[in-house]
């Protein structure tokens, strides 16, 4: 079986470890090297305690990365775009999961959201990962914007979101004291996701996304709350139709919406590890407005997962290869 | 000092446990019996154990209930007006906590937050205390509707709730390992407390409020982030000028918008056992949108705090009175 | 590729849930029917939602029960023993996840740990899958005790366990505002666990276990502390080199006991989902004592991992299949 | 009313936060002065948020401290003994709460757990408080040691600890993805704080103490499972009445063990915010260890609750004096 040799810039955070973890089963992925500036010569598995057992692979610093097929850059924002130019020495695929190539095409690189551009992404080179907020709200509308089904200016997305999205690193806020039960407003407006979301559901028009973020109790997950208003009268059959027509093939959307049980809609914790992206609806029997609940891992759907879809459709492989993984309940 | 005899009708869900709790340390209040069909003839900390050590009362059933000067109603909703003459002959004073009486002042009822209808709790005999998604909507609107500076059609308010909400009875919903880190759209649209909102928020004009409420990991709470849309361009300044004239002397309102820190906004945790609404929100740079975001604890100012509130303003007491915590911080 | 029929009595619960994700992706399995006398009729999808777009089967009576290879028993404590005869005529080979068959060989059924009884276990046909709190007690103690390292009479061996532990019927105690945040010493003293590992880890002396349970904060998890006292003077190293020398082939046991590092002993969070059991340990500076701590996942290595690595020796596959997910971090 | 002027050295805490919030509804106490070195010029209410409303005071330096009846040191341990005399020329009453004179009455300070030295601290001028550890397990064991029950050389005593014991300074092992639902052993054997219990229950025997720590899922709480051998055969009513004898008089202690209801035994999230020590114990009925388990908030009873408890006995208030909060529940 063809087996590519695999680099990952910055794999000591979390997109890293969950990279690490997918690409040990994919069949046709081989990881040679791992930087990370901190713990260069120490095992992976120093930081990534989940993959004991599993991997031998040592940190090496940047400096020391070699040729390899691909690379995925899992960087803060702005390191990848600063040293561009080394890392396409490196490598000629280049999947990065950082913000620094998602607006507007820079460079090349095509926005890595599948459900949106499944055909530009066959055959690229370069690919910058979504953000993970981004693509809850954008996989959550995008059906009704599309067949320009909704209010244009009116909708309203609130993100609930865990603590990994901020990242690995500790500080006051990530104090567990200080975190562990919170409810916090951390962004009652504005987020610089906004403007992906706003590219991507445009289609030429001017549109508002009016975007709220809350940090909940919580590590892994996204749940998007989208209020959108309809702009005729359709009833629920009719808006699951919309879904059902934009999603019927994807391997990684499943509509949630149930009559009875305890989860009737989606919930991110029992997709913790994996890429699904569940999306569920509800309409406002007094009011065209039309609530769409989205959820997601953001470290998957969000980030590596999505980032190992991208590796797939770029080779050809099967695109659900190293993504089996279906979620655990309880959890 | 006058001190009142007090009956509690249901005191074995939370709500009446945080009564227990409020009134014991209340000047003017002597708890001299309370009811519970289930547990009748069982010490009061069978079910309360924060108690102990503090009450020797046991429950009794509803039908050994005496004459009192004072009756909370802590029943299932339906059941006071059910019985609302058996109750009003054993009291002259009614505070009844569940929704039977909230809309249209029902049996003459007052709606019982103190912070619009303080003049007409003055010497009232019954009062039906607000819910607790009502309350901490309708004081993040109160400001803006009265001063009829927002679109009265687009506001959406997400309220995120604790598991309390849900009351004492478990069912598979609040079994722990389903409800446990949970983030779900339990109530995507509609509610009936946005009935309650409406009435509170009209001042005699048509509005719509789009409701909806996520249940979270997390006990006590709710957190209700209102995204309301301004009719004139208000910068920041101006609107906390709102806030700060139709609050200004409430006791129990907090103004919490910091620039730094660890809690610029208001959040719920910090809140549990207390009778705070704490008020925050943020004016959207790039367009109309303003986000107020209220927390309370759902026990407290959505509950007992509330009511023993009404009771203080009742009987002329100092507001305060019973409801002095502070808090807890870390928690 | 021989796939066996399975068959899983009693699928509704937890480990039941667990068994058809594991044998999802077993390449020598097809469960064929799945038995809930609450949901026949309904899709396993509607408990066990992590399943969604993975199944299509739908729960059948037990009395629809047809032959097939293997069965897998997941029925309340008493129930298996009861109908045992009805289930070995249904297939050649049971696994029984219940403690029915746990003690004494009973009825020639072989006990279900196997790192200690694998020859016993491969080609046998009656499997009892131990219990979860007395696996992560015997794995952690097999080492000292077989090779009489310690005091027979002095171990304390205190688990902290989850709320899945208690399966997935709600009850007061599970109510999440009752469970949430609880540190709740449910079983102070004596445990009916306490006979498995008196069993196993007897070698025809007597022995005594000091148990005590603690219920904490988790769904998903047991961590075992176990307090033995050596009887003669061992350092680290030669006990590192006990641990080694009995474990050092297991595919499921890693011994976890780092310098730095954030993960220095074994944590049942990021076990979840996995089949391992890691094992540490310290040794008191000052006394004789050694404190050794196990970690599994009580679904898993406690359930219905456990019962799939019984599957796999029984038949002679290679032990990890179908088990081999590593688990996630962070989470 | 008499009012004793209040300095806090050291306020900026967690445990300086909850004298803050304690010495507020002290009829006796009035705070004038609180240091931050890092916060200095800053309202108190930025770092604690529960006592917004509360307070107007700001925090000073070290160096700005004036003279003042009595002064509380929150300092990091090492600090108090480094620089004692200063804050003695301060203050004529000193009450600290780090380790620095907790072991062998250094300096003259009386070892603060009042059930103990009660008599000694009345009048006294210099007090150490007591560990949250360490007090915790020496009232659960003290009834039994004075009496001279148990065997001294086998007690294992496994502390169950959150996350705000470590103080309100992040670090990797704080950080939110990391230690949130965690169970780490972090102390498996020894622990400074035995030491204190070791001084407190020797009576002048030799003892052995075998202590673990456990960080688990909880913010706030203590519980500490005592494993001890008793060295007759006593009845568990015997063993009640050597409680009940011991802590009859005791506001702050309660024996908690009841036949049935969801809180038999002590649990610390109901302690929050409280001063009380919680004790249950359960008699092992196939042997002669006896299991008793306390729960104390570790912010309360384990440091500003008994600090303040100190402070009313050293100058003859009532003891429970601004200790009246009785916990909340649910939480």
């Amino acid at each position: 079986m063809r087996q590519l040799k695999i680099g990952i810039a910055g794999g000591s955070g979390y997109a890293g470890g969950e990279l690490l973890r997918l690409l040990l089963s994919h069949p046709n992925a081989e990881v040679i090297q791992v930087t990370s500036e901190r713990f260069a010569g120490k095992p992976v598995t120093r930081v990534h305690p989940h993959l004991r057992k599993q991997y031998s692979l040592r940190f090496c610093k940047r400096a020391e990365l070699k040729s390899c097929d691909v690379l995925f850059l899992c960087l803060p924002h702005g390191s990848s775009s600063q040293s561009i130019d080394f890392y396409r020495g490196l490598a000629q695929r280049l999947i990065d999961l950082s913000a620094d190539f998602r607006l507007g095409q820079k460079e090349g690189f095509i926005y890595g959201i599948p459900e949106l551009h499944r055909d530009k992404m066959r055959g690229a080179n370069l690919i910058s990962s979504a953000g993970c907020n981004a693509t809850a709200t954008i996989l959550a509308l995008y059906p009704l914007y599309k067949n320009v089904l909704v209010d244009l200016q009116r909708t309203v997305v609130e993100v609930k979101v865990g603590s990994s999205e901020g990242g690995n690193r500790s500080s006051e806020a990530s104090h567990h004291p200080v975190r562990s039960g919170t409810v916090r407003s951390f962004m009652p407006t504005g987020h610089r996701h906004v403007q992906e979301v706003i590219q991507e559901l445009g289609f030429g028009q001017d549109i508002s996304i009016h975007f709220s973020a809350t940090a909940i109790e919580m590590v892994r997950g996204v749940l998007a709350t989208c209020h959108v208003f309809l702009k005729k009268d359709l009833d629920e059959k009719a808006i699951w139709k919309v879904f059902r027509q934009t999603y019927k093939e994807e391997p990684f959307i499943r509509i949630v919406k149930e009559r009875d049980g305890l989860y009737r809609y989606p919930e991110p914790k029992i997709l913790a590890g994996t890429n699904f992206c569940d999306i569920g609806f509800e309409k406002d029997s007094h009011s065209n407005r039309l609530v769409v609940i989205s959820a997601i891992d953001n470290l998957m759907k969000g980030a590596a997962g999505q980032a190992v879809q991208a590796f797939n459709i770029m080779h050809g492989f099967p695109e659900i290869t190293g993504l089996e993984f279906t979620g655990l309940h309880p959890i």
